[in-house]
């Protein structure tokens, strides 16, 4: 501690010799992107991370079905069986890398039930039973890390549940789905469309064959119902949060929102209201000015905004096997300090200490109140603009900007742009519907929620 | 925890009535800025800070010379004399916030000395005393937390120490000081010199009178030492960081910037090399489509690249009294929480377990490798840039854009703007001396290097 930055030059701590603290022992179950990544790592900075971690790190057992040429697992011991690290009386950590929600529930609890402490990636497997998870570990005094659940290599769990813990978190907004934010910068950037930057997604690898989870919103909605439980100390809620995809969206739309100053996100928000939290993943019209509009490609960002600290920002890779493994290594290290602590000495799972949970209500979705992007095809005949306006201010609502091009040569039909005020979604829906209804509009009304994120 | 969603509308968390852990009791030493955001902070989110920390937090004595009305302390046991805290036996936890390097430091010690854990916002204290306050507490077994120290209310400490633990960090890139970014901000967005814009930060309370600290880059020099200490588990090191302040840089130098498609951020960094750690603040240009690059006004915010997570990026506010308060209530926080614990099952202060820093050589600034900026006034003569290219090709430096407009109306003087190759710094300090001794060439040349951050 007292060295001088002359007396040496290594470049890498080191634990010193006289260490007394036993080395931590993990068994890894998976050897996918994230099990082969964090093998990787460990491998690569084992002793940095042991400097740190005050302690050796050891990786007594691999629970994988078959070998992956991505890492090497020739010095480790190797299981065909996953199960039986749960079982092994020698490892102090289960890691599980395998995902799903069915095995992955089953081992979890059974290395809870060994008195095993748990470190997963597996955003299904909290959203959906971390309710039920968490009961069993507390029950065990033992506890689930999941950092890594929610966008990859960004500290976000952690800064949510510690760094801001001074703080009421009034909202927090992310882009929490790389394929997603992909596919809608593609899109923008080269005029492409859904389809074709989907395919192009697909190829490079950042999409699944099946793209649903990621394309649908379900993966985002995973990770922000995560979120909003510890930003808001709530149970889990995963079946509350509203859920739309972004394959609804064209190129058309992302033009004319750069043309009224916004970028299109696939957002998902949390947000304290008076009546209750919202939880909402959506496509999202945000200001070109702030900071998370311009987070593109495949990166995530988180946006939380607390009563005292106000708006922060976390940006980095949200998947990808090294990312992720950073997130998997530093849930490892902080369970592995505090090994031998009491329970009430470890950071709670569910960001609060047992039975201090909050429980608000999920404000149903016609209660949000947002702004509205609308796309209108119309005739090209007087009077449309006047019926539109009718329409929205019987239901309260103001049209604060408005676009409308001449037709294009031959066309009958004109696109009508409008930002609308602030308004109730049972407002705005009913709007919509006398709008799809008048003589002089064309089949339905595009509709992309806006937020200011001021 | 098993609680469901609808079971209770309770909008925020509160610990549960059979609570068996003693509050941990505070002292507040300071009641400025920071101490009072920290006692309103406090105030407000009581509950829910103790829910999340797992017992109350209590202020049992705050040492103030006198009150500050921008806090209610009628209800709380107040001492004129700070040392007060240091040896009161019902403190746990002394949290300094009276600033400086001297009566700091004998409190910060003497409260060690009585057992006590430290929280501070200090960091010229820590950057320039934190060897010796780090080894003290290590001695008597108690911490040093020091979040709030570097950018505000980012949890920033956390995530390079905790976050990022997995990581071999290479390289790291701030804005850390909000006064500078605010003039930097103002001199681009409205064309102000650097006077003016100074002079409104003053006006507006972000520039102190004497703004020495903030604009010479010494409070910036504070910060990223700190950072510096963490990112490479190296003893801290401010005096041999390199410092360069903003007052040099002209709106004209903005303007260029801008047009090659940069921006100009006053930025501390520090790199991994072969050959040692660099450590330097300076103004930097940065290529305008890094998200740093459009980090604006007060605001701070931290690049990190780690070998496994990629870059990673963290933006919030700097200062401000509960920005602050949040990063001092989040390090009372986890004190709190393992204040049973043993010493080695905290995070370590300095990062790594004791006995385990490394002690690179920090590289000396002829040895660093950068881009350069250059701007001259050179005689609008033919065989000025060939002068200029023939002496920077000597120095193995090449010449990879350049902008020369035509001299305005009766100007002898034209400005030529160059962007080099990367370069040893000796290097470019002697080509630069050449060129400013050239006839064709009057005055100094202006120099700002250039990082690409990718
Ligand atoms: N990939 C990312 O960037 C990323 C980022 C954040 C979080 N995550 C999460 O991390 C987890 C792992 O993702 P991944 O991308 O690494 O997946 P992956 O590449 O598909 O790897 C999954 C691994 O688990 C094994 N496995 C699956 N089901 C199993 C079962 N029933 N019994 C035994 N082994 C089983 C697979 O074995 P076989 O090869 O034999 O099928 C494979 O080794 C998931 O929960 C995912 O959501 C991933
Ligand atoms: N302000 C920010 O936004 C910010 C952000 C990050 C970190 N920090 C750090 O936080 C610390 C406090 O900053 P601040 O802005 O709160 O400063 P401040 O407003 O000047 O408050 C300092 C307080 O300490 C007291 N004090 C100073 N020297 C003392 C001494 N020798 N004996 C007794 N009391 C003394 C002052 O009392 P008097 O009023 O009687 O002089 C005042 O109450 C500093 O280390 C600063 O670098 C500040």
């Amino acid at each position: 501690m007292s060295a001088t930055v002359e007396e040496t030059t290594e470049l890498a701590p080191r634990l010193p010799a006289d260490n007394l603290r036993r080395a931590v022992r993990i068994g890894i179950c998976g050897l996918g992107t994230v099990g082969s990544g964090t093998v990787n790592v460990m491998a690569r900075n084992g002793e940095e991370i042991a400097a740190r971690c005050g302690r050796p790190v050891e990786i007594v057992q691999v629970g994988a079905r078959r070998d992956n040429a991505a890492c090497d697992t020739s010095k480790l011991n190797v299981t065909r069986e996953i199960f039986d690290v749960a079982d092994n009386p020698d490892v102090d950590i289960l890691v599980e890398l395998i995902g799903g929600t069915t095995v992955a529930r089953e081992l979890v609890l059974a290395a809870i039930n060994n008195g095993k402490h748990i470190v997963t990636a597996n955003k299904a497997l909290i959203a959906e039973h971390g309710n039920e998870l968490f009961a069993a570990a507390a029950e065990k005094g033992v506890t689930i890390a999941y950092e890594a659940a929610v966008a990859g290599g960004i500290p976000i769990i952690k800064s949510l549940r510690e760094g801001l813990v001074g703080n009421r978190i009034q909202w927090l907004a992310g882009i929490i789905n790389g394929t997603g934010n992909y596919i809608l910068t593609e899109m923008r950037d080269k005029g492409r469309s859904f389809a074709e930057a989907l395919a192009q997604a697909q190829e490079l690898g950042y999409a699944e064959a099946d793209p649903t989870f990621d394309v649908e919103g379900i993966d985002a909605a995973h990770k922000l119902v995560i979120m909003a439980s510890l930003a808001f100390a709530m149970p889990l809620a995963f079946d509350k949060v509203y859920t739309e995809g972004i394959s609804g969206v064209s190129s058309e739309d992302i033009r004319y929102a750069d043309e009224l100053g916004y970028r299109i996100k696939h957002l998902g928000i949390a947000r304290r209201t008076e009546h209750g939290v919202e939880l909402r993943v959506h496509p999202t019209l945000i200001p070109q000015r702030r900071l998370i509009a311009n987070v593109n490609g495949v990166m995530n960002a988180v946006l939380v905004n607390g009563d005292a600290v106000g708006p922060t920002l976390y940006y980095g890779a949200g998947a990808g096997a090294e990312a992720t493994a950073s997130a998997v290594i530093a849930d490892i290290v902080d369970v592995a300090r505090t090994l031998e602590a009491k329970p009430d000495q470890r950071v709670p799972a569910a960001g609060v200490a047992e039975g201090s949970q909050a429980g608000p209500q999920v404000l149903p979705m016609d209660e949000v109140v947002t702004s509205y992007y609308l796309r209108i095809s119309a005739h090209d005949k007087p009077g449309v603009m006047s019926q539109v306006a009718k329409i929205c201010s019987d239901q309260g609502i103001s049209i604060e900007a408005l676009i409308q091009h001449e037709p294009a040569e031959g066309e009958a039909l004109v696109p009508v742009v409008i930002l609308t005020s602030r308004a109730k979604e049972a407002r705005l829906r009913e709007a919509v519907a006398q709008i799809e209804a008048l003589d002089t509009v064309e089949g339905e009304v595009v509709r992309i929620r806006v937020e200011t994120l001021g």
